[in-house]
Parts: C-alpha cells; sequence; structure tokens
C-alpha cells in the first residue's frame, strides 16, 4: 500500500479547531431570535405538585413563556431509552431534588434564570426513598407504580428486563452458569467481601446544551450536545408524533460526554419550549445544575468467592444493587453489563450474579466511563488480593495462572478471543518493578505496590452505517453519525478511510453527526467507534471503490476483476503505465457524474438468555494496572506515585490517540478512587460544584503516567483493532487498593479513598493485627 | 398504488415556511462574528489600475480590512465556468463599469458601505468597445487576449468551443445540414429579417449573497444563494488549492435564480476576504449591484429564410451576434444552445447556423430562463407571420403543417420524442378564440391575435445523483443537491419519492443541497430537476426498496423475487396477510440497522460535433402562445388582453406547480416583450432600479393570464415527466409581437415593445401602405 496512514500518531484534525478556539459546540451556539430556557426544579425529593404560580415570573419583562406539564397536551410527553419513565417537564410528580418543574424561556439567559427564581410551588412532600437498599424493600414507598415499556427498544435489554412489579427494582439481571451451591461445596476457603460506591459525577467541560427550532416547513431541527443523536431523532419524532425524516438532529463537536450525553437529555425540554414559543431555545446547564442532573450510579457490590487450596476458583457468586435514581435511563442495560462483568477475567466454573436495578429519590444515574465495571473490579481485584494473602501466592502468579486467555469460556458461556492479560499483566508488572520494594521518599510514607485487571464488553448487538463519498478530485468525505467528543474519532476514522482508499488522510474529511445527512450510528459510546464505524467506513470504502472499479475498467477497455488498485490508482498488473486515477474514475468520462458514494453497514449479533448465558460482546476490553503508592500513615493521605495503565487494543489506529485516551482512562479512575463524591442530604447534593466536589488537578495526578498499549488483534476489527477508549478505567482503583493495602496493611472497601477512611482502616488493622480470620483478613503486608 | 401523489396538485411543501417568514435565505443569514463585504467597484468600462489608495478607509473605525488583487497572491484566482477569464479582485485590468477593484471588509454593512465610498482607485482608461458587432471586427480593442481554458469543464461546450484568437470571440457555433445555397435556388421567395434585443436583468427577489467562513479544522465552508453549489465547491477547491472534500457549500433556500445564479458569482470574493480576515465574510449586492453584476445577454438576430409557393421550407440561415460582456460566464454555451434552437421547431431540410459570443466591456451576460431562446423565437416566428401573410395562408394552419412532430428530425440531426406542438397550438389557439376578431373595448383601440411557438433544449449531456434514506419508521429523507428556489422542486421531488415508496408525501423530507452531505446534481437550471433527479430519485428508491425487499424476505422466510410491495407493505401474493411493512423491513431484525439508503445516478449522453450535428438534448421544450392585445393609436400603448400559454410537460407531477412556472414564465416573456430594458450610457447603467428598470407589475398583466399544460408522456422521464418550468417565456413575445402586427400591422423587430416604437412602426407602416415589397412585408391585416 502506497499510503499507510493506520498505525502512524498523525496529529489530530481537530486540534487547530479546538486551540484556536473556532470549534462549535452547542453550549456556545447561537441562533437568530433565539430564546433561553431555564428549569424550575424541585426542592424536595419526592412530591405531587399541588399548585405552581408563575404571574409574578410572566411579567419579568423579557419573559416569553413560563411552561409547565399541562403544556405537554397533544404531546406523547415520555421518553427514556429503556422504559419511558421521563417527562420533559413533571406531570404531577416529582421524584428528585432537581426534578424539572417548570420552565422558563426568555430573551436572555439571566432574565431567564431570574425569572425561574420568581416561580412558586406547591408541593406535597411524599415519604422518599434515598438509598436502592431501603427503595427495594416490600412496601418501600413506589416512584413508577407503573412501568411504560416502548413498543422498540435495544434487544439485549428487553430480552433481560424484569422488572419486579409493586417494587422499586426497575431491572432484575441474572446470570447462573454451573452450579455454585456445589462448587462452594468443593471449595476449602470461601471469601466474602462488601464494598460501597458513593455517586459521582462525569464533569464534562461542556455542560449539557441543545437548542431546538422548528422550521417553517415543519422540520424540528436540534442542535444538541449529544452521544446518540439518531435516538434523540427517534424520541423526539415519537413525543410530536413526527415522522422521523421531519426531526433533524446535528451534533457539532461535543465537549466531552463520558456516556452523560448518550439518550434524550435536554432535547425534549428544548424542543417543547421551542414548540410552545415558536421560537428557537437554548437549554444549558450551569454547572450545579450538570451535577443534579445526571451522575454515576451508587452500588453496593457483594462477592463471595470459593477457591481450592491452590487458589483455583470453584464458585463465584456477586449480589450488585444500583441506585439507578429517580428514571431508569440506561440502568437496565448497566446492570447486566455490569453485571456480568463482575465475575471478573478468570476461568471459574460455577457462578452466580444477581443485579438488581432500584430506583430512589435521587438525580437519575445514567452510562459512565466503564458503565458499571469499575465498581465490580474493585471487587474482584481486591478480594483477588485477599485470596492471594491468604493463600500466599504472588498477585502477578497467581493472575497470570488463573486469568483468561485467547479461547477460553466467559461466565456468559462464550468464547474469549483477543484478551492479551498475560502480556499486559507482565508488561505493566515490569514498567512498576513488581517485587521490588522501592524506598520510601521520607520517613512516615510508606510506599506499596497493587496489581489489577478487568473485563468489560462493549454493547451488542449494534450497528453502524458509514458512506465515504468520493469528490471528482479524488478527496474523500467520510459520512458517519460518529460524535466527536474529544476521543479522537475524526482523526481515527479519517486514517481508517484514508487506508482503505490509499490516499493521503488530509484528504478525506470527516462530516459530524446530522441525522438528515450522516447515515444511522446506535451511539457514540461503550469505545465502540473505531471497531464498529471503522468496519462500516471500510465497507463503505470497499463499496465506493467496486463503483470506481467499474468505471475504471471502462476507460481501460479491461474487465473489472482484472484491475488492481494501489495507490490510489486502477490499473491491469501487465500494464502498470496505464492506469485510472481515483480521481479520473470518479469524475468518469464525459462530462462526469459527480463522484460516488459508497456505503457501508456493520452490525453485530448477540446477546444474553435468562440465565446471562448467550453472546455479550463482539469483542472484550482487556486492561491492566499497576500502581504504586506511598501512603502517609500519619495523615492517611495516598500519593500515586506511579500509575502504569494497560490495555489491549488490537491495532493501534492511532497510537497516539491510544496513549491519550488510556491517560484519560487512568485520570478518571484515579478521581473516583482518591477524590470524588456528590454527598446527599435527604436527597439533595451538598457539593455540586468544581470548590467542593473534587475533581482531580494536574497537581493530583501520580508523578508517572505510563500507558501500555498491547496489539492481540482481533479478527473482525478494522485492521485488528478493537474499543479502548475507557478500557483502563476498571483497572485504576483496584491496583491502588492493592497497593494501599500493600503499603500499610488497609483493608479499603469504600471509595473515595480518603485520608479518614485510610487512618480508620489503618487504626482497624492495628487492632485486629496477629488474628486470622475467614473474611477481612487483614495483615501489614 | 395505494398512495398517487404523482399528478396531485398537492400544496407546495415550502409554503409555510415562505409565507410565514421563517424559510432561510443567505441574504438574511448572520453568523456569529460575522462581517460584511463590499465592493469598490469600477468607474469605467475599461483600464488599467495604476494605484488604490485606501489609507483613509482603513482608519474608519470598524473597518477591519481592504483587500485589493495583490491579496489573491498563493491562490489560483482564476474562474469561470468555460474560460477561466475572473478573478474576485481585478487584477491589473478593470474591464466593464462595476467591476471589482477592491473590497472593504467591516464590522457592519453600513461601514462597509461608507469605507467603500472612501477607496480612491488611479485608472487609466484604455479604449472600450461597448457593441458586440463593434467589438468582433478585427482591429477592436482586446478584453482578454489571452483565454485561460481550464483542464476539465462542460463537454458540450468543450467540443465546440471555437474562440478566434486575436479577436474578442469568445466562441463560434456554427451548425451545418444539407446545402442551403441549393436551398435558397429551390425557394419561392426569401424572407430576410433582422431582430435586437437589449440587455435585460434577472430581478431575483433575493440578490446574490454568500456567505464563507474557513473552519478551524480547515474546512472553507460557504453558504451562498447558488444554483450549482458543486460547481462552486470545484471552483474554490481550485482557488485554494484545498481537496473538494474540504469545502463544503450549503445552499438554503434560494429566493429566484432564473439562471443569474450558475456557476461562482459572489463565492470566491466571500471567500477570499474571510481567508485574508480569518472570519465569517458575508458578501450581499444591493439592488443596484445587481443590476451591474449580471445580465441577460444583447443579441442581434438575421434570420433568413427560402420557402416555396405553399410556404414549404427550403432553407434558412440564421447569424447571432452575442454581447457576452467582459466576461465568458457561460455565454460560449448559450450561442450554442439558442444557435440550434433559432432554427425554430420546423421541418426545414436545410440549415446554417453563425453564432458568434463577443467579448465587450459592459457587465457579465449569463444563464437567463429561457437561455438565449426567447430571442430567437421571435426571429423565427416573427418572420413565420410575415411568411403566412405573404403566401396567404393561416397562421394557425400554416404552423400546424410545418411544426415538427414525433420521430420528426431536427437541425441537430435528432429525431424528436414528446413535442406536442399539434395539441399545443390547437388548444392555445382555440382559448385565445383564433379565427374570430375581437370587439374593441372602445373607440382607439385596436385588437388583434397572434400564436407563436419555440423549441429549447435542456443541458445534455449531464448527471444527477439521488440519495433515498428510510427510517426506521418507514419515512423517507431525499437527498439531493437540487436548489429549491421557487420553482417546487421540493414539492416535486417529494410527490416523486413518495409515489415510488408508496407513501404519504408528508412522510417525505426534501433535503436542501449540502456539498458534504447531498450527492452531486449538475446544475438546478435548464429545467432539468424533474427531469434527471426525478429520474435519480426513482433509481435510489428502487435501490432502497431493494435492499428493504431482503429485509423482508428474510423476514418472511421468502425469496426476495417472490415479494410484491405494494402500499408501503411487502408480501407473497399467495399470503397476503403476512406483510412486512416498509418501517420494519427498514428497522430490520433485533436491535436494527437504522434504516436504509438507497443511492441513484441518473446520466445522460449527447454532444454535437463540429457542424453542429449529434444530440443536442435529452429532451425538448416544446411550447405554443397565443396573445390577444390592444393597441392604442393614439399612444401606441399596447396592453395584453388575455394570454394563453402552452406546454408539453411529458406529465405534470404537480399540475398546480406546472401551472404556476407557466404563469411565471408568461410573465418574465411579457416584461421583455412590453417594459423591460437595461439602458447603457458609455457602458455605464443609467437605470439599475427598480424605479427605473420597469418590471411588470400585476396592473401589466393580461386581463387574463392563462395557461395550457399538454401531457405527451416522455418516455425516459419519471411518469413521463419533462421539464417545463421556462418551456413558456420564448412563446411570449412573439405571439404578442405578432397580435400588434395583426392589430395595426405594426412590424416590430426591437425589444421591449415601447408605445414609441408602436407608434414609430405604425408610421412606417403607414408610409408603405399598399406597396408589397419582398423584405419586411407590411400591411394592415
Amino acid at each position: 500500500m502506497a499510503v499507510l496512514s493506520v498505525g502512524q500518531s498523525l496529529p489530530r484534525v481537530d486540534l487547530a479547531a479546538k486551540v484556536t478556539g473556532k470549534a462549535e459546540y452547542v453550549f456556545n451556539m447561537e441562533l437568530p431570535g433565539m430564546l433561553y430556557g431555564k428549569a424550575v426544579r424541585s426542592l424536595v425529593p419526592h412530591g405531587e405538585i399541588r399548585a405552581i404560580h408563575a404571574e409574578e415570573a410572566r411579567q419579568l419583562p423579557g419573559v416569553v413563556a413560563v411552561a409547565t406539564g399541562a403544556d405537554l397536551d397533544g404531546l406523547y410527553p415520555w421518553f427514556g431509552p429503556v422504559i419511558h419513565d421521563q417527562c420533559p417537564l413533571a406531570i404531577g410528580r416529582v421524584r428528585y431534588v432537581g426534578d424539572v418543574i417548570a420552565a422558563v424561556v426568555a430573551e436572555s439567559e439571566a432574565v431567564a434564570e431570574k425569572a425561574a427564581e420568581l416561580v412558586q410551588v406547591e408541593c406535597e412532600e411524599l415519604p422518599a426513598v434515598l438509598d436502592a437498599y431501603h427503595a427495594m424493600q416490600p412496601g418501600a414507598p413506589l416512584l413508577h407504580p407503573e412501568l411504560r415499556l416502548p413498543d422498540t427498544g435495544f434487544t439485549d435489554v428487553r430480552a433481560v428486563l424484569h422488572p419486579e412489579p409493586g417494587t422499586n427494582i426497575v431491572n432484575y439481571f441474572r446470570l447462573r452458569r454451573g452450579d455454585v451451591t456445589k462448587g462452594f461445596a468443593q471449595a476449602d476457603h470461601v471469601f466474602e467481601d462488601t464494598f460501597r460506591f458513593p455517586n459521582i459525577q462525569h464533569c464534562p467541560l461542556e455542560p449539557h446544551a441543545s437548542i431546538a427550532r422548528f422550521e417553517g416547513n415543519g422540520v424540528l431541527r436540534v442542535w444538541s450536545s449529544s452521544q446518540t443523536p439518531y435516538n434523540v431523532q427517534v424520541a423526539l419524532a415519537q413525543m410530536f408524533h413526527l415522522p422521523q425524516s421531519r426531526v433533524r438532529v446535528d451534533v457539532p463537536y461535543l465537549g466531552g460526554g463520558f456516556g452523560s450525553k448518550t439518550y434524550p437529555k435536554l432535547e425534549p425540554l428544548a424542543a417543547v419550549l421551542a414548540w410552545k414559543t415558536r421560537r428557537p431555545v437554548k437549554v444549558a446547564l450551569t454547572r450545579e445544575e450538570e451535577f443534579i442532573t445526571v451522575n454515576r450510579h451508587a452500588v453496593t457490590v457483594q462477592i463471595k468467592t470459593g477457591v481450592r487450596r491452590d487458589g483455583s476458583f470453584t464458585a463465584r457468586e456477586v449480589r450488585l444493587v444500583w441506585d439507578t435514581g429517580a428514571y431508569a435511563d440506561i440502568g437496565p442495560r448497566l446492570v447486566k453489563n455490569a453485571g456480568y462483568a463482575s465475575v471478573g477475567p478468570y476461568r471459574i466454573p460455577n457462578v452466580k450474579v444477581d443485579s438488581y436495578c432500584v430506583y430512589t429519590n435521587k438525580p437519575p444515574a445514567v452510562a459512565f466511563r466503564g458503565y458499571g465495571v469499575p465498581k465490580v473490579a474493585v471487587a474482584h481485584e481486591v478480594q483477588m488480593d485477599r485470596i492471594a494473602r491468604k493463600l500466599g501466592l504472588d498477585p502477578l502468579r497467581y493472575r497470570l495462572r488463573e486469568v483468561v486467555g485467547e479461547g477460553d469460556t466467559f461466565a456468559t458461556g462464550e468464547t474469549l478471543h483477543s484478551v492479551g492479560y498475560q502480556e499486559l499483566l507482565r508488561k505493566c508488572a515490569q514498567e512498576i518493578g513488581w517485587g521490588s520494594k522501592p524506598a520510601p521518599s521520607r520517613a512516615g510514607k510508606v510506599p506499596g505496590k497493587g496489581l489489577s485487571v478487568s473485563i468489560k464488553s462493549t454493547i451488542t448487538p449494534s450497528a453502524s452505517q458509514a458512506e465515504v463519498r468520493i469528490y471528482e478530485d479524488g478527496s474523500a468525505a467520510v459520512l458517519t453519525s460518529t460524535v466527536e467528543m474529544g476521543q479522537g474519532s475524526d482523526t481515527a476514522l479519517a486514517q481508517i478511510a484514508a487506508q482503505a482508499l490509499e490516499i493521503d488522510p488530509g484528504r478525506v474529511q470527516v462530516i459530524h453527526p446530522d441525522t438528515a445527512a450522516t447515515p444511522y450510528d446506535m451511539t457514540t459510546s461503550s469505545s465502540r467507534s473505531t471497531f464498529h464505524m471503522g468496519n462500516a467506513i471500510n465497507l463503505a470504502a470497499e463499496d465506493a471503490k467496486q463503483q470506481l472499479r467499474d468505471a475504471a475498467a471502462a476507460m481501460l477497455r479491461a474487465t473489472p476483476a482484472d484491475l488492481v488498485y494501489e495507490g490510489g490508482e486502477f490499473f491491469v498488473p501487465s500494464q502498470r503505465e496505464r492506469c485510472v486515477s481515483l480521481a479520473e474514475a470518479a469524475r468518469g468520462t464525459g462530462t462526469g457524474r459527480g463522484g460516488v458514494t459508497g456505503r457501508g453497514l456493520f452490525r453485530t449479533d448477540g446477546g444474553l438468555d435468562d440465565s446471562g448465558q448467550g453472546k455479550a460482546s463482539v469483542f472484550w476490553f482487556a486492561a491492566a494496572g499497576a500502581a504504586e503508592v506511598e501512603v502517609d500513615t500519619e495523615t492517611g493521605q495516598v500519593h500515586v506515585v506511579k500509575f502504569v495503565g494497560g490495555v489491549d487494543v488490537g491495532k493501534a489506529i492511532n497510537p497516539q490517540s491510544c496513549r491519550q485516551q488510556n491517560e484519560g482512562s487512568i485520570i478518571t479512575g484515579l478521581g473516583a478512587t482518591l477524590n470524588e463524591e456528590l454527598v446527599y442530604d435527604n436527597g439533595q447534593a451538598v457539593n455540586p460544584s468544581f470548590l467542593e466536589y473534587k475533581l482531580p488537578t494536574f497537581l493530583d495526578l501520580p508523578d508517572v503516567l505510563q500507558t501500555v498499549e498491547v496489539e492481540t488483534a482481533h479478527r473482525e476489527g478494522p485492521y485488528g483493532a478493537k474499543g479502548m477508549g475507557e478500557a483502563a478505567v476498571a483497572a485504576v482503583a483496584p491496583a491502588v487498593l492493592n497497593a494501599i493495602r500493600d503499603a500499610v496493611g488497609a483493608e479499603l472497601r469504600d471509595l473515595p479513598v480518603t485520608p479518614e477512611k485510610v487512618l480508620a482502616a489503618c487504626a482497624r488493622e492495628e487492632g485486629n493485627a496477629g488474628h486470622d480470620r475467614d473474611h477481612n483478613t487483614c495483615q501489614r503486608s
């Protein structure tokens, strides 16, 4: 091949746009005549709306309208990716502090904000449930007495959707493999641990923002910070009783998603306000609103594992209770995917998982980078170290012996492929200097090291479409609905298309999502774009080349099958000098035909049965982590000296982008491990700002932050590539926790690992010193 | 078919957008941070720029830059559809009063205008040529000593492009069929006439407007009032040395084109100013600038015809001299197409046409509704009546006998199809009450009637691409680069797609041109969209249905070939009850694939050889006109009492739209016949405003304006349809002139027919009364 762009660390194509501030984000967009919507939010976690007094707000100069649930008359007001339990404006009931009761629309954002404060709401408070354990008990106050299931939806969730009527359990996923009773009976040791994880927030640089406008020709146009433009299109078409063809969703650059911008979020509200006022309306969240609008699931993980004397597994049982907040969003699927991932990447013959998705009167928990796995990986990896200690095994060698490899069967019954744990573990261990004990930097600082692995699926089944248009000069546009949200998709997809066409990547332009222009893609999430959209682009490029091959053959008076394409030219090998360039073939003979468009559809199959058996994922994320920490035994402060995050990327389309994604994953993981927690008081977030919510800063990062990219080519991936963007997140916390245990013997089971918790764990450890207990074995290593 | 949308007078889909003022036009568009460009124009018709003094302008607060030809350094500054003779900013030489010497860019339009007036230009005036006859003489001052031919271009023009080096003749088209010398020798009578036509202007409601912005990712985006987005894309890519994929041209609604917005116009200037300032720049013309930027060719037509005693033709010779102004634009093609059309739709065995396209120091003449034919039709039709009078033939019966019909051979040697002149003439004659003489409305008013026919080609060869996307709910988007410029394409194309898919046209959305999203179309002009894009859409719809048929077959466990598609459903005829809807097939099984996209390419072949023989057109416009006028013998005022315009539409996709297009054509024709003329004084337009340039108002319209649509199905047209939008224009002037002759005997050969000219002609006629002359036989009928 003449031009090799795949595998090259080409500079990001969005670099100039972003550093010059020219990149367009919905949050910054202004349309002529645009109004601004601002939500009036519930102050109680659960209540019935009795009256809304908006007279004073309406009289404020600049206020155009105040909308309430009553304004949804004539619309289908419900939305939600799995359950239709959300409304753009509350109808009767509010279910969390922050739930949208009304919205003010005004000529400026400032007026809208001021007017929103003037709206008085009479609300009769109802009993609230503020944690999942209480919420799932019989007799707990019910958030949604009836569940509205849409006609269509994600087949993978629908197949395993088992709400428990009369409770707040919106989904119960179970996995059964082998016989755990028998398995535990065969065990020499049984370990049981419980881990707890709080809500955290995605903190995208660009808060959620949506603009809606009803055009004169009856089309509803929406510009939105969405990772799922097509899903939004479908939801709005349903809400406004419009054909999908009359809802057009555009996504320009998106300033960070991390899962928070999947499925409808602000779009229904913006559209309703535009519909009511007949003018374009923008709704954008303040940072405080961002914190109370979506977050990451809080969860409790109970994990019980039986092992033989040599450490080999006989059984594992996991019980997961997820706090999904007031609306289901994608929670019902997340508890499935994190459910089977909770088994960990190990060969375990008997497995039982029960995973509950439970409504509570808290803000909705949604998808978050790692999709639940960063929590379940803490459980299996911290316990793994505990087992190793109990049995006197080296954590590295133990993992190397028990971890899954090529051809092994996973808990879901499927065969694993492209899971390079051996190489990952060895490389991460080597980079961290596994086996040697570093000297403390000064007295009172105790060093330690820890390892981890994690496994995660990607959304399956799914579909991606791409079009590759070849212009008459041989340059190409790639039309996909993949959202460039900072992950580098524009660059990677351009490289894939350039490689397929054997042209300079600078001649490939990736077009941003627009449901009227770019074809269907299920979602930009689940780190699926390189694999799925890359494949779709390859198919589209082949389709385009096939059309051009026919044209070139006619020009060369040859049969298409005899033509070779190389370096941007078609030719018959025996007559290399007589060739037709991509441009010539695209132009065609005569006046020209205006180029060609190739199309590609990449679709995966899969799904699980009621026992959680089947095919969960078209590829698997394999990650490993290695941490070196120093714990200040006086303050409890944990400093991560070095972190090595390893991911099997299949094939690095752009090695530098892969490194950057891994670095981002590690930082996300470190924030959740050491700093981040959304704290609630009676359902009210008490730290919804960057002053109080401790997102890691550059000063909080490890002294050395290192990534390892392993390439175990995936046979179905484009050039062997698979997804990797979020893979490393899950390996971070367990490696750090294991390193802290290694340093000071502290057994930590609740995130984040604050200095207070470390000191308390150390104190517990002092008290337990010398005792050997079946559970929670703790000793200074 | 369950849904019949083709043939229905559905309301225009752009109706609401337009009557509510919501339709978006570039002229009204504003982008954030946008600057405004205003041209500094030449005051002399021909000159060398010696110096440009812009200091004062630059110091005006709000002025960001003043650009001149020197700023084109590093660019390829030339553009033009046939000859690269234009620059966005003059380099050294100016060639007409209005030529762009410099441009001011400012924060507001008002400041830009004011600053433009402050720019001082030192210009050394050169000898100018202000009419085509003088310009084509040897030794005349040359406008373009060298002609820059682009590498690629329209094959139909290039094949017949014969500039005459060392002269101002930029193209000379000739047609030779049979032997005119022999033909004239066989004639019993030879008629010679000369007709003159002035420049007129298109007067689109929306003046030309273009906005250009260089995006952060290196893409040049342009929003423009263009009828040819892809042509603009190619020109800008060449100018800025960019791949086509990095130039993106959007065309929202366009407020009237009439040919004036084909090929690059303001786009290069807007792009150059955006490139210089690094900000979005809008250039929009004032009405006065509109008048001096483009216009319709002035032309002199000499026509000589030999007939036998019975009126049958033996030979025709036509000499056409077109004043194309200072830059060629599409003139070289126009002189070809109007050249062969000048023969008229008659069976004439020996034909000779010489058509000259000549540079003059006047604003560039460009395409205009009718493409030259409204002038040549005056020549052959006024002469036709003169022949009839000479030979004592009834103009209707004479035409019916001599006009071409199905299977006849045209002057270009090709066989004619779908030319319903017989029906057109009979119907128009019937509607006008041919044969009866109306009573004058009052004394001094003399009534008369006249008939006409005309023939016109459409651009051939050409190509149109379409995509039809079927969403998961079975609704559809039609992606084409056809520009909705008021002609009703959104409606007609939606109807065609709806018919092909057998769905409600309300579920079809036509997407406006965007070269990054909608596939190639050569041009929205030449009344070609219904025929070409309609065919492309049918192909795309079939392609989409084929994909869905395969999906449906899998769902029904049937073979695709066994399936019938009817009323939006696939089924096996023997099992009608088991069916798969369009939506179900689009969704596919399982999680879905996101619908399908079908593609269609419709391409025509053709072209003429050096004798003007070959295939000129994929279909032919056949039109007829019938006028009843009343001439005020005292004032010379002509009042058109009734006009009937008839067009063979092949098949009326939307009958009401066809009528409206015909009405528009007739009004355009009447304006040129009675009112419109751009007057120049030493190259300077003296009436460039709606106060002085007499565009017809509603008060100027006939008392009765009637249209006749005949449907002679075209075998290659979608549902038999062919183009018709501009067909009637050419039939207007000759019918009115013939009616005036019928009324008062006045022989008029110069348009517009002002009262002064009528009175003068009547006076000449009085002087000639009773004389029988070979040429210019005039007598009161």
